[in-house]
């Protein structure tokens, strides 16, 4: 009679587990969702705490709070790390996902910094280590990832497009590399009286395409900007060409949207009259009448 | 027969209230329409007084003109608002509405600051605080909320596309966190030979946080920008995605709207089965079959 | 016999008035491109004779030239405006018509500096006026707009835009005079040690929207910028609202076009089977296939 | 016999060539898709190269590596340059096509500055030239233009567009004129107390332009803004404009493409008067009635 009893023992096990598992995994039930909205806020509290760290008035004003909630949201985040690999239905496959990764990755810096490696005497190489590895943990907003269920649509529509915005930045690129590399030429390379090279910014091709860029992209810091007329008249003719570029793509993702969109009619013939196009919802064919 | 009297007083007077109801709340007739236009131009006259009054050259140039003004005005809304909670068919429903609360806001500051608590030497503090209340007078500007019928349909459009927005957002602001916070790592935290710590803009993940939206929205002031090679590559990167992310949203905002707008339905209703949506081109119910 | 040959008279001359009716006011025959492509040159030439005069290494260069040019193309504008004035069969509604007033205002800025009012020593008064109305011939440049035919469309499409536009626009100032008047109060008025006002460019509202202007349509100059947290955080938040906000009046534009666009179906029904929604093109009922 | 071994050499010659063109010109084998792939690699290196040496400390600390990765890929391009016109169909033809211009152009520089007139003392003259030579490598980009085959439906797109493209573009330069000669006149001109001209950036029309274009299209350096009241507001207003006039062609652009690429006409042709361009919901020809 020992059988029964494991196998309900295994059948109260897994229900707990599949219990659990929905509450982690999946955001249908209630309490699905509570799990969400929940793990949402300590998510952001966390990385306000790291964020707050890295200011240096609030950090020498509140060591010990900061610290604290630092502990309080690792533990938090290794507990829900934890109950993740028990309920996960291949723990293996969880672990080594992307989520898995990044659910690792947001506890893992608080603990290594802990170790007594970095204890002792703060060497300054040191320090920049540590400050680095504390910086990690403000990666946790990856997962917000989780919940953005939302964003299939948006990555469906940027995969259906990926040609047109490979097309679109190849030609982006290929336009920052040529003017980057004219006004190089134009505005680079100048002495002043005394056979002085002038730093203008446009000293290397590199410096150019990072000129280029903020340009072509409207950004416009003014960091850089040209001197000479032919410079500015360049620089003028880039700008009204990046002004011009965001349309056509902008059109193109549209109407491919629009129509695929467009298209939630299904695929059914009518038996009958062999009409096409007919809507999703529909019933009868909406030429002849016959059922479909 | 006093109660025939009574009910036609009433109900004269109800008509007095139902006819100033339609002029000052509704914008139908042509008296409606005339209360609207000169509400419109009362309010940006107030308005440009509060601007006038912020400007000191004016401020010093024509005090008793602009003080004149500002409790003219005052008065007006006064009077407005009194009239609008003596018509209203539900006064406590309007006074605690949006548009009540707005109407109220827009008369108090000048009442406020006339009260004697505010007479007398003017202190630093006192001085502050009037000056906050005398600004909140622009917030009249609100008043004009009344008068945007039309938005209705952007605010559909954006109630319907809040999900994507939202989801659009999240990916910004994720992208903010992250790329700010690698700029602090990049840039910020850097000293001079004399150990002194040299302030780039990067000094904390706020500050970076605030020179990644002002490169991602494109806006680009300059007055923090990255000055070494691996922030600049950093920033063109993080310039191109935002170039980029424009497209799809407003793409997929465009499609949606283009879909729900364009499904160009006839009005028809199935005489069986009552069924509404049917396509231009449909001669049979979709759902029943019956002929439209 | 001689009413005739009046009337021939008249004819011919009528007919010659029409030839050159149909060469400068169309452009449907070979004379009549010509003509626009010729005008188009001499326009955009002699634009570029003022900006040229506008510099001063090329004024003082070619002093002659460039008074010579400037009377060629006066002189040419002339005989174009009298040919005009006679060709057009209501002269007096060509006159007094946008395109007339243009074309006058293009001829007219140079007879009047050549009067003898503006001869003799050149006190700085006189010279503001001068250079005030050589600069006014730059508007020949509007005279390019006989030419954009194709221009129709566009003014369609912002006509049949204009409410929603309106409402956009209303949107984009109510936003920036509520945060001018925010940053105003958060940002301006500080003193210094010394109880010194320090300049900040948000030293009264006006000088504040200019800020938020800048800001909001992602212009970014950076002569103006927040220094305080708290504006800093405004500021981007400001910037998040402006680049979200292209993307909604963009879609609703986008799906209004569609609409109108998609509509190139005419109003025909079929005679036979009733069926609508044909193409322009059709002959026969896509449904039945009688006769439209 | 020699004969039929003369057809059998030219034919094993000609399916040598066509193999060759196959896995050159075009890309739908698998060693097509490898040799463009290898190629692809190829030019971005060398263009990396050619960045390379225009950074100072990169050209001095690693001089030989360079020198012979320019060699090698120049070697590489003259060895693909020679089997394309070998396996070409119509050398001259390839020759003189744009693709044959910039296969030559990207090997030609290298060779030139190879050549004894280079050699010897180098003067500031021979250096200026001999850098702009080298630059021209940079040019080696366009040959990436070979394997854009997607951006056929871009090029379609922006053909089918031009027209409104050119209106667009025409408004956006007429505005660019007027707004910068009303801003030459408000900004510039202005003199200091000592009678001497200040130099604000708005000192001639082009200046101003460069300004308003700078401003039109939101890139907004900030090295050259309006520092008067009304300056501001002309400024401010121009803003505006180019900030909703993005939104007008980018929704003309949607609608064209929406429109074009919407139609879902069938493939199908009329058996009868093989018309093209039925409605996927056709029955009969729209054309001739005849049942599709």
């Amino acid at each position: 009679m020992s059988k029964p009893t494991a196998m309900n023992e295994k059948h109260e096990n897994l229900s707990w587990r599949a219990r659990w598992y929905e509450v982690i995994f999946e955001a249908d039930t209630p309490a699905g969702k509570l799990f969400d909205v929940l793990l949402l806020i300590a998510i952001l509290l966390s990385v306000l705490v790291v964020m707050c760290e890295s200011v240096e008035a609030i950090r020498k004003a509140y060591p010990k709070l900061l610290v604290g909630a630092e502990w309080f949201f690792t533990l938090l985040f290794t507990l829900e790390y934890g109950v993740r690999i028990i309920c996960a239905r291949r723990p293996k496959r969880y672990i080594f996902s992307f989520y898995g990764i990044v659910d690792l990755l947001a506890i893992l810096p608080t603990y290594v910094i802990a170790l007594p490696i970095f204890e002792g005497g703060p060497s300054a190489q040191r320090l920049a280590v540590i400050r680095a590895i504390r910086l990690l943990r403000v990666f946790r907003i990856f997962k917000l990832a989780h919940m953005l269920s939302e964003a299939s649509a948006l990555r469906q529509a940027i995969w259906a497009a990926r040609a047109k915005i490979a097309v679109f930045l190849s030609f982006v690129l290929i336009a920052v590399v040529i003017v980057g590399s004219a006004m190089h030429l134009i505005e680079g390379g100048r002495v002043d009286s005394d056979g002085q090279q002038i730093v203008t910014g446009f000293d290397s091709i590199p410096e150019s395409m990072y000129w280029a860029i903020v340009t072509m992209t409207t950004v416009g810091y003014g960091d850089v900007s040209p001197t000479t007329g032919l410079g500015k008249a360049l620089a003028a003719c880039m700008m009204i060409l990046g002004y011009c570029m965001i349309i056509v793509p902008t059109g193109i993702v549209s109407a491919e949207l629009a129509h695929a969109g467009g298209k939630s009619q299904t695929t059914q013939v009518c038996p009958e009259c062999m009409g096409e196009g007919h809507a999703a919802d529909a019933v009868h064919c909406k030429y002849c009448g016959a059922k479909l």
